[in-house]
């Protein structure tokens, strides 16, 4: 708990050099911004924390299936910043360091040095790369191990490379290094891939992309960069030359704020929220890949953060007559 | 009942003509249309059955909510569109006129006669514009009456307009005829606007919009055309000459095929669906402005029509293993 190094917030003292608002949306990704796009529309005073803007989405070499638009996650998620920026959303280029609630709210102190109150809050902080937590994971990151396929793929040419999982963003990854690798081993523990059709048949005219099914990463090996990938198949231990590692076996909430706020989660930390979007807590919403859906797209994202814009609304609009 | 007109299906005779798919898509709105994209790119095999592609999106002059676009309604559609049949939707230019349950699915009579099959079902409707009940409204439709400002505006260039409601809808139906007509009278029957503070704004800047609150509309009058418009303002009956009445006060959703299914609803005839978007009808989702929700935008259609693709796909997937 950092309670105890909370900045002492004294209403009469502090109360004009702190900003108000009516809204705080914490992320930056397609829910984050949705959410700052229909609050500030809604005519909030909407004030926006983070540090990155697009989440998880930039990390999307190529957007297919995000209606009306195609083109790269970076490109898309430019388009959602400048949208919530024309209808008036404030971005405070920070993150949360501490967090309470008041009797009017909730008072944020940012990393920045600046305290900020907000009558209620939309979570939209995504998720993180699960890890596979396995030897040489950890000494080898950014020396051939890498959770990015479209950011670090070009590092890669004409070089040997292991793709582990077997769910789209494996397989988006695996197709990524193929035009620029020599070689693309895709390595999953199951016996067949476990993404959507479109995505297989594109795997299978690769002549570069090599499946190794049935097949569990226990090792990463190595000098100064990684050299060598060790894997069980079935019992059989077997070695591959590899000169990269790059882990896409799915993501994890970033659980920041839920326990603190007392936040219901699933028993894997994504949070549950009602058809409102409403979390268990007075004034705080949820949006975005960090709540409990069946898939995570950028366009359920979307469309979560305007139905959590819509309920802060109505919640801010009852608090404030 | 048309149960009795239905073309008798020989399962025998019939099956080399009847087409077979995986999922039908019934409606080519945002929620239809993002269905197809999903459902085509999961490699189901995609009928979508509209007539009508865009739905009562196509009525929006300007959509400025759209994360990522920003032009008409019937532009955004059209780019959904393009995608859907870029993934491999097919599009069946009709309606349907007669299904029933088999099996394995559903059998799917069409008004153009043909007869398809499909393990799933998406429903994706959408809604039609709620009527206002009063004397002269059916008698003036097309003649003074209209259900869409962006359609029908430019009939009225100089002329006096009365637009009923106070809602979004409403309010947008104000602001695209105030830039054509003399004056739009903008009645409604609380004692404000219920709509986004932006809208609000945006009417407040508009010099020959006039605000007629507490009213209720009792009757059109007019000879050939609308001349007329009385209203009730508590209590009292007012006179309005006006050329046009935009009647705006929401959309009630289509109920074609819910009550044949089984389909459990809200009291006003929304359906109700989990969080994957099923409902109670074992391989029939739905999607779109049909479904039970707080608010009816674009954007969430369109996440609603990417899970429901999904939840029929697992569910296909477990019916041919």
């Amino acid at each position: 708990m950092v309670e105890e190094h909370f900045h002492v917030y004294d209403k009469e003292k502090d109360d004009e050099e702190i900003e108000h608002y009516d809204v705080c949306i914490l992320g930056g990704g397609p829910g984050g911004l949705t959410s700052a796009i229909y609050s500030s529309r809604y005519g909030l005073h909407t004030g926006l924390i983070t540090k990155d803007i697009g989440g998880m989405a930039n990390l999307a070499h190529k957007i297919e299936n995000y209606p009306g638009f195609e083109g790269s996650g970076v490109e898309l998620m430019q388009k959602f910043h400048q949208q919530a920026r024309k209808h008036g959303t404030e971005f405070l280029n920070t993150e949360v360091k501490n967090l309470k609630e008041d009797d009017t709210g909730y008072i944020i102190e940012l990393e920045n040095g600046r305290v900020v109150h907000t009558i209620s809050l939309i979570i939209a902080l995504g998720t993180t790369k699960r890890k596979l937590d396995i030897p040489g994971e950890d000494e080898f990151l950014s020396k051939g191990v890498s959770y990015c396929a479209t950011c670090d793929a070009n590092f890669f040419k004409g070089k040997v490379v292991s793709v582990i999982g077997g769910r789209n963003s494996a397989a988006n990854a695996a197709l990524v290094l193929s035009s620029i690798a020599k070689k693309v081993y895709l390595i999953y523990r199951q016996n067949k891939l476990n993404c959507d059709q479109s995505e297989r048949e594109n795997i299978e005219k690769k002549e570069n992309i090599e499946l190794v099914l049935n097949s569990k990463p226990v090792k990463i090996e190595g000098d100064k960069k990684v050299e060598k990938l060790v894997v069980d198949n079935e019992g059989k231990v077997k070695e591959m030359k590899v000169d990269g590692v790059f882990i896409e076996i799915g993501s994890i909430p970033i659980e920041k704020l839920t326990k603190k706020l007392g936040i219901n989660t699933d028993e894997r930390g994504f949070i549950e929220v009602d058809k409102e979007m409403k979390t268990n807590v007075e004034g705080v919403f949820a949006a975005g890949d960090t709540v409990k859906t069946p898939i995570k797209q950028v366009v359920i994202a979307a469309g979560q953060g305007a139905i959590a814009a819509w309920a802060a609304n109505e919640y801010v609009n009852k608090k404030k007559k």
